[in-house]
């Protein structure tokens, strides 16, 4: 047992039916994610395994082929609101786009569920990779780099209306009647080149000062957006020597903008299948690998990589392939993975129909603590997003076979040492800036 | 005893400060509308009392000058979905506007909120007649007649996306691992004057099938939009023959758009002041009139009527006034009440500090009882949206005291007898108009 020193965070990515696209089909398995019992199930778990976080992808568009759980699904900041009264440490995080949204509306939204959960609320911003989106807002979809110019300036805003109330506005004199002192309450008054926002919000200082940002871009301007405005990243990998290079590009970005690198928690997303010995853990992928429907498959690979590889024979290997503007860290981080593996096409796809290109390990608690602990003492990564191939079993598995042998070797928390996300990842409240002069 | 008929309906307008002005400087008054807490007593409240919803009103923009309750508080979907999980039938009303949100986002969080809640979502489509919101969206504010233009098509594309998934669209086969049915999904590809929304939303056909709609216009152009999309309308009244009136003018314009006058609830918004005497009742009110703060009374006032009358002697009488376009059915009933009550201006600005223009009852619960059911069976609406002026107390007293006497008259439910809010208006639940045919 290593003495207590740096610490894992750990999130896990909540979708209802799985994060295995077949999921659902596993005995046992829940099948549906517009029932709220059931991430009501995963936040318990979460909360049992003192998880950092819970954490909610989003997109704006939907088709009925796709991935059980993207097809049909909550809206994210509502179902974490629900979340927050049944909860009462978990972090609370989801996606909303800087590309179809207007910033004072996502502040707003985040500000109230940070109230709502007395702390919990994180704000994964992103920019709309796919473009069906547009179809849906009557618009021409961006260019790649164009939103991220947006997400800079969107990003902005809404720190700057997190800002405009200092703590303590709220000052509710019985006596005189003063219920709001003014001197405490600024307008941003926001001009940029893609908005003008004024501001306040209608929403006090929130418990956190300024809800967590999550971001998960891995081109470079998704990179220098994270390194400047993130305090938690997502990445996706499939080999250590390649997460370690990632890392210590992204840390080693952050001096510029007057950051030091602890205020980053990167967590790779990482599916584990852990059975009691490696043949049950072996047996279990292997169930849910039978389930996987190759048109479901085929079109998930396609849309990860931009291109439709249905052209190509699925048992031929897998060659070099040229990836367009609009594929991302799993188009990159799979065809690498691919090629040094040998893989055929049947293979890749499969692959990603298991946890969507991101990195699967199977094993006994014990094997699987073990790459993990390399993981994070060599620098990896600070931590890890956890996907669970079905809920609530599969969650279930890590957080009673894999958690406790983490909390043994001192390397995650036995007990929550503070309320909010804030205090779970080591950060400060910071003070309004607005008012800190 | 009457034999029980046609029933009352009953909405409980939320303010975490009190309806009131003041209402937070009530003895054991709560004090603050960023609390979940203080929300969700209130949700118990109106649940022991059977109420059909509680509803949330919004706006876009905020001073610190304003009404407790507008200045700082909870965005109203996130504040619902927390309510959603902790109460089990009570309908869950917000406003969200029609003039700075995209119909993609609104028909996908009161979807989203339908789900959550097991079939109680309502949204409340207002055009947001303030202005100021313009400023947080950089842009610039539309015409009143030109609002409601947008706001007809845009509730269009709402329930268009509400339509575009079949009952029965998951089939979740556990055998084929056939998720979704494609022929029980369609896009919308709506192509109009303001919006282009192609759909569907990622979120299956709702509970409620369609959420309800609550509408609150009383402009020419806010009544047609009532009476033809309308489930439940907000009515601000001060005179029982000026709400009977306006009560048939809306029913009358209901035939028109195929509709039955049955379909639409109108409750009109009171402030109750329950005392166990007349005495009693009276010293409340005076209590709380004590606290309002002349300036506070005057700009809520002044805004209501859209003009600045701090220019007029407090004790002169009011006088006729021409009202501009961006005033609303709350300038017409007040001013009106003012000239037929020979107020001064004092008078007026206290009864605004009140209820906010809305109608206000002091007496004994047999009285209050006696009103209503006077207004219900004379058809001057079909229930009533209840202002409490603050909250628990004022809240506790109504529904101890006042629903008691409604049921034992047989004017209102002793049992929820469904659990959606459509249940509860009597309204059955809608086919898909898109796969009607
Ligand atoms: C764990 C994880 C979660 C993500 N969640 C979302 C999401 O919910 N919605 C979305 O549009 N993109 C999501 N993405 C995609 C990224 O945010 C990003 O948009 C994409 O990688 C393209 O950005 P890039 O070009 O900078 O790599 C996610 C990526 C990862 C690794
Ligand atoms: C009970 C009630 C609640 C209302 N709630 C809101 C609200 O939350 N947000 C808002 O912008 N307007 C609200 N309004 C205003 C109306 O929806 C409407 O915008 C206003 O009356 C102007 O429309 P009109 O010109 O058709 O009368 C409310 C009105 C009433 C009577």
């Amino acid at each position: 047992m290593t003495t207590p020193g740096r610490q894992m965070h750990l999130g896990v990515f909540v979708l209802g039916t799985g994060n295995h696209i077949a999921g659902w089909r596993y005995p046992g398995a829940a099948q549906s994610f517009e029932d709220l019992s059931v991430v009501q199930e995963i936040a318990r778990i979460a909360e049992r395994g003192k998880f950092d976080l819970i954490f909610l992808g989003d997109n704006l568009a939907t088709e009925p082929g796709m991935h059980p759980s993207f097809a049909a699904r909550f809206e994210p900041l509502t179902m974490l609101a629900a979340l927050a009264a049944t909860t009462t440490h978990v972090g609370l995080g989801a996606t909303s786009s800087t590309t179809y949204n207007e910033p004072y509306n996502v502040a707003r939204a985040f500000a109230s569920l940070d109230h709502l959960s007395h702390g919990r609320a994180a704000w994964n911003a992103v920019t709309s990779s796919g473009g069906k989106a547009a179809e849906n807002f009557g618009r021409i979809h961006p260019e790649h780099d164009a939103r991220y110019e947006v997400a800079e300036e969107f990003v902005d805003v809404v720190r700057g209306l997190w800002d405009c109330w200092d703590d303590g506005a709220v000052v509710r004199n019985l006596e005189t009647g003063q219920y709001i002192d003014p001197a405490k309450v600024r307008t941003l008054d926001h001009k940029g080149r893609f908005f003008q926002v004024k501001g306040p919000l209608p929403t006090s200082r929130t418990p956190q000062g300024q809800p967590i940002i999550l971001q998960a871009g891995s081109s470079g301007p998704g990179l220098a957006l994270a390194a400047r405005t993130a305090d938690v990243v997502f990445a996706v990998v499939q080999d250590l020597e390649e997460a370690k290079a990632g890392y210590v590009a992204l840390k080693s970005r952050m001096p510029a903008f007057g950051r030091h690198g602890d205020e980053i928690a990167v967590l790779p997303g990482v599916m584990p299948v852990v059975g009691r010995t490696e043949a049950e853990a072996r047996e279990k992928l292997n169930t849910l690998q039978g389930f996987v429907n190759t048109t479901n498959a085929l079109s998930m690979l396609s849309s990860r990589l931009g291109q439709d590889v249905s052209r190509f024979p699925p048992d031929d290997l897998v060659t070099e392939l040229p990836l367009p503007d609009s594929s991302h860290g799993f188009a990159r981080a799979m065809l690498a993975k691919a090629l040094r593996d040998r893989m055929t096409w049947r293979d890749l796809f499969n692959l990603t129909g298991a946890a969507r290109g991101h990195w699967v390990i199977c094993g006994t608690p014990e094997t699987i603590a073990d790459t993990l602990q390399q993981w994070f003492e060599e620098r990896a990564c600070d931590g890890f997003n956890i996907l669970p191939a079905y809920f609530p079993g599969a969650f279930d598995d890590f957080v009673d076979m894999v958690v406790p042998i983490l909390q043994e070797r001192g390397l995650y928390r036995r007990e929550y040492a503070g309320t909010t996300l804030r205090d779970h990842l080591g950060l400060a409240r910071p003070r309004s800036r607005l008012f800190a002069s």
